[in-house]
């Protein structure tokens, strides 16, 4: 039965639930894109981008999404022919090293245990054997938006250190950046990769990088380097156009600038806390849920979890059908198992950005009903589980 | 802890959360309003308005809240001095009542047994003893928002009718149109009151009368009819500008014509069916809670509980502390205790108008979880016991 | 040929063209209506609305059109029966006395000379010869919006001292506040009538008033007091659902709070003198354009010219087809001529609120290529004229 | 004095003014990404594109603004080292070919003469030289959008063609697509580059390219190929996903699939009607306002003048000061000389897409206003000859 009106609600890693501020703030016609208002506005972004990655280096805004930024963080730093290092751990580290490969660059993976994150020692023996320092750059993701692991950044910082290894240190942080605790700075990160439409609650269209002086250094001499992702022309201040390569965003500025205000009114260590809350709450419905057989979580180590996206395999439970009953029926849209190993097999949880507790346990509870609904074997209520969790949380 | 980011749920019993389309439908500039789209689209409001209360008489549209809606109904079909009845069974009718006395009528208030709806019974006892017809109009609610009481209106009609009495029927039905059945034509309804911002998903600024052919007969010979209210100018078609008593609510207009749209594709049996769905899922959380000294339902009857809003009684939990904790901490707004008897005694559930599952069970699931924050006695989970009746409704 | 994409103009007496700003803020889900954020919003508008009157006194917001206010001063203030002076300048005032008679009052009307402003002499004449002080009240617009007079409600007010009568002075100030200057107290007015849609730049749905010490004295008394009206109710403070008789205007308020901002932003007397320099634009156009049996004022005198709204005699040219072209052709709608005198004889233009010399000069310049393109007798170009009004008004 | 209330005008050469349509459909939540009427409305986008470029082939939607097409264009045909072509008639050209050089390309530059279009003569001149046939591409702009000259493209391609060269012809129709005839097709183009935010009514954020069978064949040989940009992968039909190359441009695919709307309504040919109205109108205004020393078309040619985009020369008037006045006392913001040679010596006024008579004549009039105010020779009413323009096109 069609029980879907209401605000649909969308939990999916990406894009993320856009607020009505975010929103609202777009709805506004082109302004003078000379001088004024909208020059001061690009500016202050600009200025404020650093903090979100937690770096003193420069950030870059493209008109591009989180595959765009991939590209933009290569072409600046890189050369033909130059050989990376790409640490698998799901989908996406692989992607990008895709597309290194198309760039004309030399791709090496490091294979990663199945359901686990990268195993910070396993880098440091694969970068001890590159005497020659081959290897030109280490590509990784903090969070792989498929798998849903969390790889600890901090850890294999000290594992190309240990190596003694001079690599440039490159980090997708698409699925996880004002999500998930992350310093690029303190943690020797030389170049940053984000998108708009995950923690950063703007809709897709925007691609960022962030550069250390090691990136900016490597910059000078990379021979990959195209004028739309060019960071030089973007940095040199001739004028406010050569900013976005081009015609700004305008739109995307807005809501970015918005976006920026909400993460400010709130704190990024709240942030951060909020989402460990919800991750918690999300965790704690699916341990409930886990039965041998049905569902249990794709990442078997507890500590290698996400806090922005739990991938849940669904065993004997068609994970179409219950995407189905959810999208067709109840007006909630879960994240479909991404890859081959998960089609149909797997549904995903976003549980990023503007969300509070009716959101979050709606989704569980909602997927709960879906789940009885099909007759799936459940050991006990995620609903109830969650709610808890929250109620751990609330000043009574 | 604050976790209260995201989109903040309003489940109070009205103004119900408006449909992103509505909201968008009013984002409109001013148009041309002597010819053209805005008059058409005026029109073909005005033209599907009696479908809305089931009936072929004429539905007006005044720029007021539904207290306006009041003072249209009573001003167009009396005469200063008419007595009228007023059935309490919570606190609106009485509000309507105390307008009647202000414009000059004679109120007498049936009075109900507390917690209970009207009983047709006594209705018909108090008519039977009114040989000399001086009982002009009729007026009940047909779900008082403060009580959460629903009222049979088809038995009150057979009940007045029982007495052989000739006094207009008069029914409020702010509250519950578009959420619960309503037939104005099969039930010998002669004035029905509406309000945009519940069932009907249009922010507060319309209230509606509709009429039948009694009630138009009776206004011929009102005398507390006025202008602004007056039936006969809006029917006049001298010209669109005196269907709203002169300029018309644009914006408004815009909003009830998408929300009619939206209420069309539903069907409104289907939107009735949905509303049994998610007062039964409420119901049965409510259910599950119970416990004594602690919540239980205000309506002790269960066949007299209102399917579009449900009232709380929280005996020893502090009932202002829950909605303080839900709103402020946790994104989401519960209906306060309407009227001295509830004040911080009672919460009320808004369940009507554009929902689903994950609104429904995401407020049923956080209240729960501030109750549990709280350590409020509970005889059980009422998010799984609500997701429960959901999962019935769901085809696997 | 259809040259009418781009954004319509309206250039109607009302509604006004409407902020996007505004626009924007209407854009919001429903809040908590009980505590927090509308209901500071709302105490905040209450207590602004003082200074677009220029008193001190209490001003009420109902959720109303304008016609739905000239109710709102009379039943608030008077007694069935009683006597209420209307002074005629067009159709206006008309209408409010018909809608007094309608509420059981006694209405005279003062005629006026055919497109003159009200006679302040004629006004006193007439009061000094009610020795018994039979009127309870008189009657006046500042602008009316049909013929576009402007009457001097400060000369007015000498005409009724200088008669030493006691009447409530009642002015209805819809077409012109904060357009045209208005003290309310300084020019001893006691009840003032206001509508959103025009200078105040929100869309229809608010009528306003706004009360002397004098008419809340009076108000005491009064016997036509309606609930929905009433001034007792709405500033008893019982409850902040009261303020506006119920349930409030949420989308409005917010309207209101924007359109508030941006008043206060510019200034009152600032707004006064922009609206005088479009209104001299505009009619420095029309005295270009005037041809002897083609274009010409309405008002035949020049200080009696509204700086709102300026009323046009089409003489030999068909105004319907000149309204035609304009709105089905080039994007621009203009007023009607409004009644039967004017029909087809006459159009307008609205030269209120939120405007600026593109808006003004391009509701000329186009105005007047569709009366080239019907080969309408010009005496000169009034696009030309108009821009020289504009460049005597900007800093080189 | 600040007259600059109102809608706010922005006469630039993009972008240009957003339909409220177009940004209505922007404002929505995100939506279910995998599945259903999202996905529907992408392909319905992609199956429609071809036809605003007049062409059977395939069109690309990338998430990146004009220069992000270019090198689109380029990186998707041509190998490291290749030889191009560059047409000079403005800035455009150039930076298209400053890409090319830094994505490695051989860049040769044809001078033109100033203030004139590119002379097919020239090309076909230098192409007869090229026997070896070293040039795989021509680039060249319709419109230039500083200088404001039109390119006869269907002339340089049977310059190309009598010069029986087998180079790859790319245009430019970011200045001028849905605002001026363009028949890839017809017209033996290979490749078109487009942006959204000027004739196509979309905010900036998206660079489109269309292909013609050669350039798909010179595609599959080319190495600058890049993932992001890559033409094969987004035809795959893999999934959706990759017709953008990753996560789809959510907001702007609503935006875009209103503004085709709005052209298909329209209709194409009515479309560059409109414009050649509006441009002639722009040109009387500029012709009558010329002066000796003062005002002047930057185009001497008349024939080459674009129907998108005027540029004046301002002579001895300071057109810092000009634009200055306009954008802060008048509402209106003028595009601004581009370039050292235009720098305060030039303004520039868009006139494409969304228009109409008050827009277009409001921005002369508003413009003439200035002129006055800062006592500028004129030679007559630029104003007064625009309408005249107009009122020709009006059927009376």
């Amino acid at each position: 039965m069609k029980l879907n009106r209401g605000r649909h609600l969308v939990s999916i890693p990406g894009p993320s639930v856009i607020p009505d501020r975010v929103l609202n703030a777009m709805h506004r016609a082109m302004p003078n894109i000379y001088e004024g208002a909208l020059v001061e506005l690009s500016q202050n972004v600009l200025a404020e981008l650093p903090s979100i990655a937690r770096t003193t280096g420069p950030g870059f805004v493209a008109i591009a999404n989180g595959h765009g930024a991939w590209d933009m963080a290569l072409s600046n730093t890189l050369s033909r022919g130059d050989k990376v290092l790409v640490l698998e751990s799901g989908r996406f580290a692989l992607g990008w090293g895709d597309q290194a490969t198309m760039m004309g660059l030399d791709v090496e993976v490091l294979h990663a245990t199945p359901r686990r994150a990268v195993d910070p020692a396993a880098v440091e023996d694969r970068l001890r054997t590159d005497h020659a320092h081959d290897i030109k750059a280490v590509l990784v993701v903090q969070v792989d938006t498929a798998s849903a692991v969390w790889n600890d950044i901090a850890a294999i910082r000290e594992a190309i250190d240990a190596a003694g290894h001079p690599a440039l240190y490159m980090v997708d942080c698409i699925a996880s950046l004002a999500c998930m605790p992350y310093e690029m700075d303190a943690w020797g990160v030389d170049v940053t990769v984000g998108g708009s439409q995950k923690g950063l609650m703007v809709p897709p269209g925007l691609g960022f990088t962030w550069a250390s002086d090691k990136a900016l250094a490597a910059h000078r001499t990379a021979d990959l380097r195209s004028s739309y992702w060019d960071w030089t022309k973007r940095l040199s201040g001739a004028s406010h156009y050569w900013r976005y390569a081009g015609t700004p965003p305008i739109s995307h500025l807005y809501a970015l600038r918005e976006a920026l205000d909400m993460i400010a009114e709130e704190g990024m260590e709240k942030i951060w806390t909020r989402h460990r809350v919800f991750a918690d709450a999300v965790r704690a419905a699916v341990t409930a849920w886990s039965t041998p057989g049905a569902l249990e979580f794709n990442i078997t180590e507890p500590s290698e979890r996400s806090d922005s996206v739990t991938t849940i395999l669904t065993g004997s439970i068609d994970a179409k059908r219950l995407r189905a009953i959810c999208d067709g029926q109840a007006g909630l849209t879960l994240g479909i198992g991404l890859g081959d190993e998960f089609e149909g097999k797997a549904f995903r949880i976003g549980h990023m950005g503007h969300l509070n507790p009716p959101m979050v346990l709606g989704t569980l509870a909602t997927t709960e009903a879906a789940l009885i609904a099909m007759d799936a074997p459940l050991d006990g209520s995620g609903a109830t589980a969650a709610a808890q969790v929250i109620a751990q949380h609330l000043d009574p």
